[in-house]
C-alpha cells in the first residue's frame, strides 16, 4: 500500500471520537496520537523567523523560555530585502533547525497585508503590497519545505491589527479582498503549497474566519486547490463543528476534550457529515506522515553558518533612506561616536509568539570596533532603554561625546514596549529620549547618522538634522554585525522599503478607520493600501514604497517588449537593461509597475506587478525578463467573480523606486471576456449608444420620435455640451415622460429589440 | 367651512381620475386644474437666485428664454456671506418677483453638500457643511415664503454630482446620511417648513429618491414632520404608482397621461390603496390653495432696490483671500490697468435651469471706473471668451499695459462651458489662457490682484506670484459694481469660504470613488466630508473652510460657558467677545467648532455647531451668545436610530475659521441614554470586565478559575503589556478551551449570570 492507501484504511479502522480527537492537540504544541492505529503525534511550532520551540516542562501555554536557535532578522526586515533567494535560503536553515529540533511544521510565514503601520504585529509581516509579499512568503515556505519540514501560511485572513483581534469583524469589500488581502496569500499557496495554513482569529465579513467556508473551503481548498490543512490560531475556535464543516482540520491547542465532544454529537445528530470528517482526519494524516516520511534522523545544524547567513541576510535588508554627502560608509579613520544604549543592546526581534531564543547575539559597538581599522570609536548611552524620560546627564555626555568626534551614529528606533503581537500603537513617535538624543546630538555634530531598529514606519520630525539615515528593521541575532558591514561599506546597502513611510500617521489610508469602532473594522479605503493610496491621491510620502539607497548607482538604459499588441490569454516579455554606473560593486532592486491608461472602473495609479533583485560589478550591464501574464493587468471583477482585463492600453513602468519611474512602455491588452449586458428602462440612452448592437438600434427608434418631438427638436437646436450630457445620460423610460407619442407599449417594446440585439452578439 | 374642510370636501368630489391626475403636471410648468370643482392651475417655476420665468410661446421644455428677473449671486456666493439676514432679505425679494409674476412656487434653494468641487451644480449649493447648509436655505426659504409664495428645497438626496445623476445609485452609510447628507435638508425642513420638496433623480442605497419611502415618508414626512408636498426633479419618476406609495405627491413635467393612468390602475387593481392617494391631494390642494389664498392682485417690485440688494449681497458674500501688503483696497490714484475679457463681461451666473435673464447687468470696467476718483483706469483684454487658447498678441498687451501701471487687476476663473448643470468637470484648472494671462502679467507687474468669477474652487498654481485674489464667484448681475465697491474699499470684505479649497483635487475626500463606477458611486469617505476630511487627516488646503480676510482686524477677547457641566437634555450658553481692533468698520463671520475629545466612535477632528455674523465699527466690541444643545454634541447612533451623545468631555472651539481656532473652552456633557448591551460567548473579557454590574460578576468567576489555572497564573506572573492586552481581548469562550476545569456548560451559566446582571441595570 502507498500513503494514500494506508490513509484510506486508517480513516476506515478510526473511530468516530478517535477521527474528532484528531481535529483538535494533545496539548499545546502537539497533535493527537493515535497509538493503536501508529498514527504518531508530531510538533508544530512558532516561527517565522526563528524556532520557537518550548522548553521541556516548562509552562503549559507556550509563553515563556524556548530552546535556542538561529534569529534571524523578521519578515518586515527580510521583505526589505526583496530578495527571493535570499529568503529561500532563510527558510532552508530554518527547516534545518525543525528537523535538528524533531518539529514537523513552523508556524510561519506571515502574510497579512500592513494595512496601517500601527498594527503590533507588522513586523511580522513582508509588505502592504499583496504581490511582493506573496512572492516572498513563497520563497520562504519553498526554503523550509524543501527540508521535509512544513509550514503554516498565517493569519487567513484580513487579520491586519492586533486591536480585538479576537473579536473584531474585518469588513471588506470583496474586490478588496481579492485584490489585497487575499492575493497576498493565493499566491504563496499556490506557488508553494504550504502544508498548513492558519486561520485568523478575527470575523471576516461577519463570520468568524475559523468558520468562513468560503474563506476555507471555497477560495482557499477549491479555487486555489490548497493540498494540506487548515489550522487555527491558537484559541480562534468558536464553534468547533461549525469549524470543521467550514474547513477547519486542526483546532489548536487541546480543547480539552470540548471541541471533540462537539463534533462527535453534532456527526451523531446528523447536523455534520460524517463525510467531512473523513476528509479532515485525510487531510491531517496526510501531512502527519508526510512529516513522518520526510524525517532526517539525528540531524543537525551548523550554528556558526546560521548565524554568518542571518548576517549576510540582515545587511541585505536594510535600507538606505538617506546619505547626503555621502555621509555613509564612514571613513576608517578619526572619531567615531556612537550613542544610545540600541548600539550595546539593539532591539533585533519583536515580542510575542515569534519571540525566539538566540544561538548567539552580536553587539553592534563591538561589531564596529572590529571593522573601525584606523577608526576610534566611542560609546555612549544616550538614553536609558526602560524608559521614555530623558535623562539630561546621559543627553550631556552624549553631546560631549559627539563634539570632540567626526561624526556621530545614532541608535534609536522602537523599544520592546512599543510594537508587540497583542497590541497595537496608537501613535508613530519613537521614545522622547530617542528623538532627544537625535536632536541634540544634531545641534552640536553636523554630521549625524541614525541607524533605527524598528518594526515599522515611524515620523521623523528631525530628519532633516542628520546626513545618514540606516533602516535596520529588526536585524535578527546578526544585526550587530550587519550593521557594521554596511556603515563601513563592507557590504553595500541594496534594501528597498516594502512599505510607504509617510510623512506623518494620519496621511494612512486606514487612518479614518482604524482601528475601528468597538468589534467592527471598515476597511473604507478598499483597494487603495500603501502605495496605491499615496500615488493616487498625490500625497507626498516621507520615503515612498520601493526606495532606498546604494553606495553606488544604477542607470535604467533601455526597455522593450516582445509584442505591443496581445490578448489577455497571451504573455508579454519586457526586457530591461540596467548598468551600475558607479565604482562598486552592488544589488539593485528593479521594479515593474503596471498602469491602466484608460479604465472604467477605479483603479490604483500603478500597481507592482514584478521585481528582480540583480547583483551587478562597478561598470556592469545586464538586461532583465520581465513576463507578464493577464494577472498583471487585470483587476478582480465581481460580477464575473473572476479576473478581468479591461481592453486598452495599459503603461509598463520600471524604477527604482514606485515614484521614481525611470523607463516605461506601453502595451495593448485585448479582452477575450465580455462583460454580460442587458438593458433596462432605466438603463440610459448613453450607455445603449455605445453598445455595439443595441446603438444602431436605439438610433433607429430615435430617428422615429424624433420626427414630431419637442425634446428632439430642443436637442437638435441646442449643441450645448449640457444638452449633450443631459440626452446621454437619461434613463430610456424618459422617452415616454418627454414625447406624447410615445408610449408605454412602445417603451416594452424597444427595450426587447435592444435585448434582442444584446443577445445576438453573446450567441455568436 | 375653512380651507381645510373645503379641501376634505373636494377630495370626496373629485373622481379617481381626477385624483390621479393632480399627482402630475399640466404642462412643463404648471399643475392641472379641475375647473368644475375650482381647483385652480398654478405655476412653479425654476430658481432659486432669481426667477426663470419662461415666456409664453417659447419651447415646450423650459429650456430657452425667459422673462427679465434680479439675478442674485448663485448659493455658492450667497453662501460666503454666512449672513442669514442678509439671506432672508434675498429670499424677500425673490418672493415678491414671484408675486409679480404670478408664480406660485419658486424652484429652490438647493441644499445638497459639496462633496466634490468637481460637480457641475456646485454654484447652486451652499456649503460641505450641513450645519451652515441648513441654516442659509432656511434663511432664503423663510424670506421667500413671507411674500405668500412656495420654494423647493432640491434635491433630496444624495445627489452630490451630475455624473449620470438619472441614473447612478448613490451608496452612503446610515450615519453619514444623517450626520452629513440628510442634515443639510433636516435643519431646513423643521425651520423653515419649504411648501414643497424636490426630489432627486438618482438612487440613494438602490432605490430611486422619488421611489424611496424611507426618504420620503418615514424621514421627511414623519420624523422631520414635513407638512407640504414632494416635487419630482423634471423627469425623475420611474414607476409612477410605486412613487406615490413613497411618498411623492407630484410627478412634473407633463407625463401625457402615462403617469395618471398608471395611478388609476394601481388603485383599480389593489396594489395602491386609495387613501394613498387622498393623502397626496390632500397635500397637493393644501399648497396650491395656501398659494391661492396668500396671492397679492398686481404685485410689482422695485427693480432699482433689487439690484442694490444684489450688489450688496454680492460685495458681503466675495471672500479676500489673500491681501499681502495690505495692497488692498486700491488707492484712488495712480494708473490701474483692468485685464482680462470677464471685466467687460462678467461671468455671473452658472448654466442650467438656474440661468436667469437679469433686469440689468453691471460692467466691472465701468463700475470701476465710476470709483476710481483720480486713478486712470485702462483696460485690456487679455483672452478671448470663447476658447482656451492663448492669444499671444491679446497676452503681449495686457503685459504691455500691466508694465505702465501701478497695480494690476486681473479677471479670471470659470467660463460657462467649464460648469454647469448636467454635467461635473474632471478638473479644477481654470482656461490656460487665463492662467497663462496672470502668470504673463506676474512677470513684469509685482503689484497683481486676481478677482475670480467661478461656481467652485480651483488650483492655483500661480498664488504665490500675486499679492491680491478676491474670490467672487458667480456673483449675480450686480457683481460689477459690488466687486469695484470691494476693490475701492468702499464696502470691507466679509465673505468666508463656505468650502475647502484643496491644493490639489487628489485631495479631495471623494476622489478615489468619485464619480463612482458605472451606475454605482460609493461614498466611502463617510462622514468625512470637506474640512472633516482635511481636519482630520490633516492635509493642508489651499485655504480652509471658513477662512476669509477683512479690511480691519478682529479680536477674539474672551469665552465663558454658563455651565461646565450638563446633561443631553440642557442646553449650554456660549458667550464669546469679539473686537474690531483695527481702523474701519467690518463684519466678522465668528464660528463655534465642537469637538469630541475621547470617543469610542469615528468622528472628526471638529464640527461647525454655531456661527454668527457681527458688525463692529472701528475699536467696537461686542459679546455673541451661542447655545448649544444635545445635538451640537450628538453623532447619529444607527443603533439607536436616533442622535446620541457618548458621556465626557467636550471641547468649544471658537475662531476665524476651521484651521485658525482662537479660544476655547470645555465642557462635560452627560448623557441620560443607555445603549443596549448583552453579553455572548465571543464578547472580550475586557469589554464585560469595565461593565458596572457584570464586571463583579466576571470578576468572581475568575478567582474561582484562578485557583487551578495554568492561563491565570501565566498572566499573573507576566505583567507586560502584551499579556494585559491578550487577556483583555480574550472572548469569554476562551476560558473553556484554556481552562482545563471549565467547561461549556459552566461557560453558559456565568453567561446567563452575567446578562442578568446587565438586565437588572436597565430595569432600574
Amino acid at each position: 500500500m502507498n500513503r494514500k492507501e494506508t490513509i484510506q484504511q486508517l480513516i476506515q479502522e478510526l473511530t468516530l471520537e478517535e477521527k474528532a480527537g484528531l481535529c483538535s492537540g494533545l496539548d499545546f504544541w502537539n497533535t493527537k496520537p493515535v497509538e493503536r492505529l501508529g498514527i504518531p503525534s508530531v510538533m508544530v511550532t512558532d516561527g517565522p523567523h526563528g524556532l520557537r520551540k518550548q522548553k521541556q516542562g516548562a509552562d503549559h501555554l507556550g509563553l515563556f523560555d524556548s530552546v535556542p536557535a538561529t534569529c534571524f532578522p523578521s519578515a518586515a526586515g527580510l521583505a526589505g530585502s526583496w530578495d527571493r533567494d535570499l529568503i529561500n535560503k532563510v527558510g532552508v536553515a530554518l527547516g534545518e533547525e525543525c528537523q535538528a529540533e524533531d518539529v514537523a511544521v513552523l508556524l510561519g510565514p506571515g502574510a497579512n497585508i500592513k494595512r496601517s503601520p500601527l498594527c503590533g504585529r507588522n513586523f511580522e509581516y513582508f509588505s502592504e503590497d499583496p504581490y511582493l509579499s506573496s512572492e516572498l512568503a513563497a520563497s520562504h515556505i519553498n526554503g523550509v519545505q524543501s527540508q521535509g519540514v512544513g509550514t503554516s501560511l498565517k493569519h487567513f485572513a484580513a487579520n491586519n491589527q492586533e486591536h480585538r483581534r479576537m473579536s473584531t469583524d474585518a469588513v471588506v469589500d470583496e474586490r478588496t479582498l481579492r485584490e489585497i488581502y487575499f492575493a497576498s496569500f493565493e499566491g504563496a499557496v499556490k506557488k508553494a503549497q504550504p502544508w498548513t495554513v492558519m486561520c485568523s482569529y478575527n470575523q471576516v465579513n461577519g463570520e468568524f474566519a475559523s468558520e468562513n467556508k468560503t474563506l476555507l473551503t471555497d477560495i482557499l481548498k477549491k479555487q486555489w486547490g490548497h493540498e494540506g490543512f487548515v489550522v487555527s490560531d491558537w484559541g480562534a475556535v468558536n464553534e468547533r463543528a461549525h469549524a470543521l464543516e467550514a474547513g477547519l482540520e486542526l483546532e489548536m491547542p487541546s480543547s480539552n476534550g470540548e471541541g471533540d465532544k462537539k463534533i462527535v454529537e453534532a456527526v451523531k445528530n446528523g447536523s455534520l457529515s460524517e463525510e467531512v470528517l473523513n476528509d479532515a482526519v485525510e487531510r491531517l494524516l496526510t501531512i502527519i506522515f508526510r512529516s513522518v516520511d520526510e524525517k532526517k534522523e539525528n540531524a543537525t545544524y551548523d550554528k556558526e553558518a546560521h548565524h554568518a547567513l542571518a548576517r549576510q541576510v540582515a545587511s541585505e535588508s536594510m535600507v538606505l533612506l538617506k546619505n547626503e554627502e555621502e555621509i555613509l560608509p564612514l571613513k576608517k579613520e578619526g572619531k567615531i561616536a556612537v550613542l544610545g544604549a540600541f548600539a550595546k543592546q539593539s532591539r533585533y526581534q519583536g515580542g510575542g509568539s515569534s519571540h525566539v531564543v538566540p544561538t548567539k547575539l552580536d553587539n553592534v559597538f563591538e561589531e564596529m570596533e572590529i571593522l573601525a581599522g584606523k577608526a576610534d570609536v566611542f560609546y555612549a548611552e544616550g538614553y536609558k532603554l526602560d524608559s521614555d524620560d530623558i535623562n539630561e546627564q546621559l543627553i550631556l555626555e552624549a553631546k560631549d561625546l559627539a563634539i570632540q568626534s567626526d561624526v556621530a551614529v545614532v541608535f534609536a528606533g522602537l523599544p520592546d514596549r512599543y510594537e508587540s503581537e497583542g497590541y497595537d500603537r496608537t501613535h508613530l513617535h519613537i521614545p522622547a529620549n530617542h528623538q532627544r538624543l537625535i536632536e541634540a546630538v544634531s545641534e552640536v555634530q553636523p554630521n549625524v547618522i541614525v541607524v533605527l531598529s524598528n518594526g515599522a514606519p515611524i515620523e521623523m520630525p528631525w530628519l532633516g538634522n542628520v546626513k545618514g539615515l540606516l533602516e535596520g528593521y529588526l536585524g535578527g541575532q546578526a544585526f550587530g554585525g550587519a550593521v557594521a558591514d554596511v556603515l563601513f561599506g563592507e557590504v553595500n546597502p541594496s534594501g528597498k522599503l516594502a512599505e510607504t513611510f509617510p510623512q506623518k500617521l494620519s496621511h494612512n489610508p486606514s487612518h479614518l478607520n482604524f482601528p475601528g469602532e468597538g468589534d467592527k473594522v471598515e476597511y473604507k479605503e478598499g483597494i487603495f493600501v500603501g502605495y496605491r493610496y499615496y500615488d493616487t491621491k498625490e500625497i507626498e510620502p516621507l520615503f515612498p514604497f520601493g526606495y532606498g539607497l546604494s553606495y553606488t548607482t544604477f542607470d535604467y538604459t533601455a526597455i522593450s517588449v516582445d509584442k505591443k499588441e496581445l490578448t489577455d490569454e497571451e504573455t508579454v516579455d519586457v526586457y530591461v537593461t540596467v548598468k551600475n554606473s558607479g565604482t562598486v560593486a552592488g544589488k539593485e532592486v528593479v521594479q515593474l509597475y503596471v498602469r491602466d491608461v484608460e479604465t472604467s472602473v477605479i483603479r490604483p495609479s500603478k500597481e507592482l506587478k514584478g521585481f528582480e533583485k540583480v547583483s551587478l560589478k562597478a561598470g556592469e550591464e545586464t538586461t532583465i525578463t520581465f513576463t507578464l501574464d493577464k494577472r498583471a493587468f487585470a483587476y478582480y471583477n465581481v460580477q464575473l467573480k473572476d479576473w478581468h482585463v479591461e481592453t486598452g492600453v495599459f503603461e509598463i513602468l520600471v524604477g527604482k523606486s514606485s515614484t521614481d519611474i525611470v523607463l516605461s512602455e506601453e502595451v495593448n491588452v485585448g479582452s477575450t471576456v465580455s462583460l454580460p449586458v442587458s438593458f433596462s428602462r432605466t438603463s440610459t440612452i448613453g450607455d445603449i449608444m455605445v453598445h455595439p448592437h443595441a446603438g444602431p438600434v436605439l438610433q433607429e427608434a430615435l430617428a422615429e420620435i424624433n420626427k414630431n418631438s419637442p425634446m428632439m427638436e430642443a436637442v437638435e437646436a441646442d449643441q450645448s455640451e449640457m444638452m449633450a450630457a443631459m440626452m446621454k445620460y437619461m434613463p430610456l423610460r424618459t422617452l415616454v415622460s418627454f414625447n406624447e407619442s410615445f408610449t408605454e407599449e412602445m417603451l416594452t417594446n424597444l427595450l426587447k429589440k435592444l435585448n434582442d440585439a444584446v443577445s445576438q452578439v453573446v450567441a455568436h
